[in-house]
């Protein structure tokens, strides 16, 4: 672990602490950093957290390829828009990513990313929105026997009500900006997330697959399920 | 038929030449009108429409006492808080009303008494909300059978979506404020309803189940599917 | 019929069951989708219901020209940004489609051509603002005389109670984009719709014109008014 | 006229120099406002100006019977919700206060009071809706004989748009809190009027039917078209 | 006048019996529109109106481009993003154009051009907002003298409050989208001046600098104030 | 467990079978239902799961007295405005519900009984928001020791943001609509805690005390922490 | 001062430490807290902080009279619903509190009571609208001379932008939910203030007058303004 | 000091008097305006003001390049987006400017140059967001030790709440628009500052360093704080 709790980089004043205050090391957003400040972040939490992956999120094409020269040894996740540097932790738990459509595919991969990063094993499932119901009751058993859901839509965002009523496992729901005219921006999916009818549906910010994924790692990292003799 | 297209109670100017125009008799919105009033527009639209049934929705219990004196001839349905008089048109197709919970029975009440005014059949299943899925699948075969179906939900108003993927029957989805929060008086489930991602889901304001019964009833009138011939 | 429910194309699982469960068969919505994802599930598509017309909407000029060389017995709808690949089926019932203004038009096209696939003869009016009253009265029998009407407006929306006042017809009402400032992007013209005075007026998602032409093409075929016998 | 520009009454100060400066004297908005200051405020105004009226708006029941023990002389306008005291100015030109519906009769009534107040002759239109556009229709010649017109509306706020194209008489529009649900407490129709596709139609506040009418009073009164001789 | 109440160019239907009906011309909204359109329906009102300017707002460069080439006795308004054919008519009365500051530039110069076109005289001033209050004290005689007011401002809106309390000149508010953040393009403006503590003050739609000209030109021009003797 | 997945009382229809799909039964809302309705539904919840508690909330006081008659063996937690009926399960894990004010009490009280109801041990620390640091970092050993955290905060719901900085145990936050003026109901702080810079934060509706506590519970019971050997 | 930091009343978690910590003893935020409560936490700091003032705000009747009779030395601020037990401490600098109108009154006189019991002397001036210019132009030398402004008004909330640009003393803006319709319950006044043209104008949230109270104390004490020789 | 309060340059009259009311010249909004225009309004106001710093603020690049050559001895601040031309003034009093993430930056840096150009010394305080609290607890003696603070944070908005605990120093917040999703462009920060549950926080509009900056500079210049002696 590191000495100093904090790195400063000039332009900004990296928490090295994180890990040993919460378990996790701290995330490079990309966005709105230059790309040289992506790969000197990116550098600089590696170089404190030497035997575990750090991840940045949000990384425009222009920090990828920054990143590519500067850092050869990390790996770009083009469907999720991130990169990581360094090994993956061995996983504990599982995690199970829904997605009600293709085009919310990137917000799952970026949930999905986060998990693996932060311990747990992650499947991911898509296309099972809701109006085609029978696409997502012929995956029930794989959802029950999850330690976390993170379930991913956009529009009307129903998907985590009806999730949530099959199966009894922690579901964090995330809302996604696909849609137009009155989603407002996926407005219409938040809110409908928030009024889920299935009880002890969570919710993270629109279009928040890392925060999703940060919390699912944790829960299912931390659950006893895995192990088959969990209580439910 | 009335002569006068017009009749000026002084208060009031009733539009008795709606039936002319648009096949329907005019009806009497009652809220913020005296119990006097409802009773005198009600008494004057029937007088120009003896044939058929005319109503009153919204009505209070100050007026619906006042009709049961004035007009002792008069029905009041409690549970979709209206009052009708004379008699119910023959039915001509079928619509569904279907309501994800017991808090939406007002609303759906209301949808099914205007069907029925409105000159359709009318069948109501209640308690189908997404939380509990497999109420909805054993009731297909009945939403599938109707003319045009009246989806009544608050909170997330996640129930057209799954019913608009089970079947192409004409569908009409109303929000109502049931809920709390972030539902905002029901514009959680506006918004969710207007964002369907099944297809032909169509969205009348928050609580106005009247609003969906007259078009459900025009659409299941003019209906040749309950023939048995019908295309689809 | 396709065998299998769903076509695994990789990116995208393809409902091919839902013409079985509700008529209709998938629709392509080709925005956030590749040129060559919109070919590819049209052609997908195309091979499971090879006997009437697969339909794609919101196709950018780019996955237009990729349609041309991939498909090339498909049609372009320029008017509509949209794609068809196969026979219209018959026409049964007609549509009328009314629009306020000539930038409405666009909405107006998408809906009048689902309408077609749909199933649904159709019939477009443009330039029927209410600010020109006497524009609409002139046309009010060719109002009268259709199954089902689509009234498209933006700006503050008033068209859809005017109409909704003169005819009877069942009548989904189209908020469209169209204005600025306190347009705030269509929500002036939606919750105009959505209080609209007239009886019976139902209303779709902002610029949806394809699904108001789903409702609207299900209504029509299934009409027994055009046969000159239907009750009003 | 007064000598002082402002009489402290130790609750208020109150502007007796407005009249010097605008042409019309201070009015009581008697909202919030005890019964006793209503008539203090009342009594105090008429005193500086005894040769015309003033007003006090939205005067509870209370504050009406208050003025009728200690200024027996004040007229008590119930429809409008507001007391004068003092005699009404010669008219000059005329306003026409067009109402859609009996609901807005409130609304509609102090914008005619305020009008006359103001100096202006008034007319009122109740109940011409644009769900029943006839109505509106027979009453054209009225409304363009007008030298300005107030239109009230709630609900959708259709009326001023179908009115502003039929005449060229300066037309300000009212929306009013008159719906349920998506109408917001009136804002549906307020966002309608703002968008009006019909030119030249201005607005006030939701339920402004006080500042509607000053600013019609004022535009009649120095209007020579009533003299027949003014261009349009 | 014309013969035909409608013109029928392919793309839309030109109103042109608006004249007839409300005094004024139609006008060309030209966002939207392509440059070919504009030069085109512009020359057919003005082949309908040949005795007085026809108007086109918000022209683009490249639609006044191809006015300058297919209309070439056309005026380009550049200051108010507009375009004129034709001769003005003869003024009839007086609007004062005020606008809080050199941002708010544009709005002011079309409501003047409107103003300007539809009958009446203009003057602007300008940069008179209210954290200067002096620099509007100093003009108070020039407001008071005329016939109407526009008064245009972004951000807090507050200019016609503080006009509005000055005179009793009829007063059109614009707000505009001037400002940010908390601004909300003009909502913050808007809202202030709906709520404005000034009697009689009207407001039009955010950037809404056509529809304020309109409605002072109509007041301007039948207002016998000018003339020296009207009453205040 | 019950033979029938569903029983009809008439006013509803009863999900017996949530517990064998989710692990939890189903729980009475009781807002919106009749104390005769609430007694029913709780006794035949009871009949269904004698063996563990079932749970109504937010029981009115009139409700809560037809429970003490009709069910005299029902606890009454009046701080939770609640009921239960049976016996607490054996607790496994523990949550910890933290509270920024005491008016933040009623729903830390509800999020507190469901976790016990759901199964996982509880403990409540109240009145430490974030406006005194030092009474937070004085429970942080606290905080850590938890397998999961509920966080309730009104006002500008900034409480969560710490805590998650502060540990890494899975966190859900609970925005309460304590506040005024620009908090419009909890909205600040909903806003607030979905765009919380701690990651891995999870929301819950407003006032949602009871979600919360469906979601820590099922997260405490499945976690391995307690027992002194999970990893973090 | 005391020796513990917090004081458990059992309801209530007190901070002791507050003054220490800020330079003011805690304030009793009286809404939502029973009549015992409020005269338990105002005993219990007043026993702290012997030597000064402490505050209760948003004081019922009930919670005024309950203290009136366990605290009879505590004094009853009627007009600002506020209650203090204790010496207020020697005024260091002065505060001008100005208010638009009366009704902004209460809000005024919370602000100016807080003002005196964090330190500093407060003058008030009262119906000083912004649609009677006048009246403000007259007290510019008092606001010039003071260490602070604390300016309310409700509606469209132009008063501090005014104020802002005649003096260039710290101001602070409180918006009141003064106001009906498009007031959005004070929201149009704070947008306004937030967007206010004068440099330097700060905001507090809707009816904060206690708030904008302890900001301008602690700017005022601190000030060297008042001895005469400080600069601008 | 300039003889003329205004000076016209005709596109814009620039109150030159603002000094003499204020204390403060003048400042440059540069948005929406033309490179040549900013130069030619700062080198007016220098010309006014010789003796002290003019700022323009939100200069863009372009802006800036015109400023370089045209003006050689104006001094380009890249950080804040800005330009000043003269000297700074003697600084009286110290500013803290505390930021809680390095993408907040140039609305610190603005808030900063704001400062110093009104009159104050200031110090920069970056990253030290509530999400690692250790790193603001760090720097509290010089927060304590400041004439007033300006807090700036995006997302949840949660700092001003935390340091407004921990000190009793003038504190003004500056929500911004970093964040995504139910950031909504900075609504959240706001509604959160304006909800602190920290007395005494004011705020100012999202992103508005500047008009931070001129208040903290006008309370910090006339504080006697710094002088060692001042109370608190």
């Amino acid at each position: 672990m590191s000495e100093e709790p904090t790195a400063d980089l000039g332009f900004a004043r990296v928490d090295l602490d994180r890990e040993r205050r919460t378990g996790d090391p701290e995330v490079v957003y990309a966005a709105g950093k230059t790309p040289d400040q992506v790969v000197a972040i990116l550098s600089r939490l590696h170089r404190a957290h030497p035997e575990r992956a750090v991840l940045a999120t949000r990384v425009s094409d222009e920090a990828a390829a920054a990143v590519a020269v500067g850092l050869p040894e990390a790996a770009h996740h083009v469907d999720a828009r991130a990169v990581t540097l360094g090994q993956f932790p061995t996983p504990q738990g599982r995690v199970c990513v829904v997605a009600a459509g293709t085009t919310d595919g990137q917000v799952a991969a970026e949930a999905a990313l986060a998990c693996r990063v932060h311990g747990a094993d992650v499947e991911t499932i898509t296309d099972v929105g809701v109006a085609g119901i029978h696409r997502l009751l012929a995956v029930r058993d794989r959802l029950d026997a999850a330690d976390c859901l993170v379930v991913v839509a956009g529009m009307e965002g129903a998907l985590p009500s009806v999730v949530g009523g099959l199966v009894g496992v922690p579901l964090i729901a995330v809302p996604t900006s696909v849609g137009y005219g009155a989603s407002f921006g996926g407005l219409a999916a938040l809110l409908a997330m928030l009024n889920s009818c299935a009880p002890g549906v969570t919710v993270v910010n629109i279009d928040n697959g890392y925060g999703a994924g940060v919390a699912a790692g944790r829960i299912a990292r931390q659950s006893n399920r895995s192990a088959g003799s969990g209580p439910r």
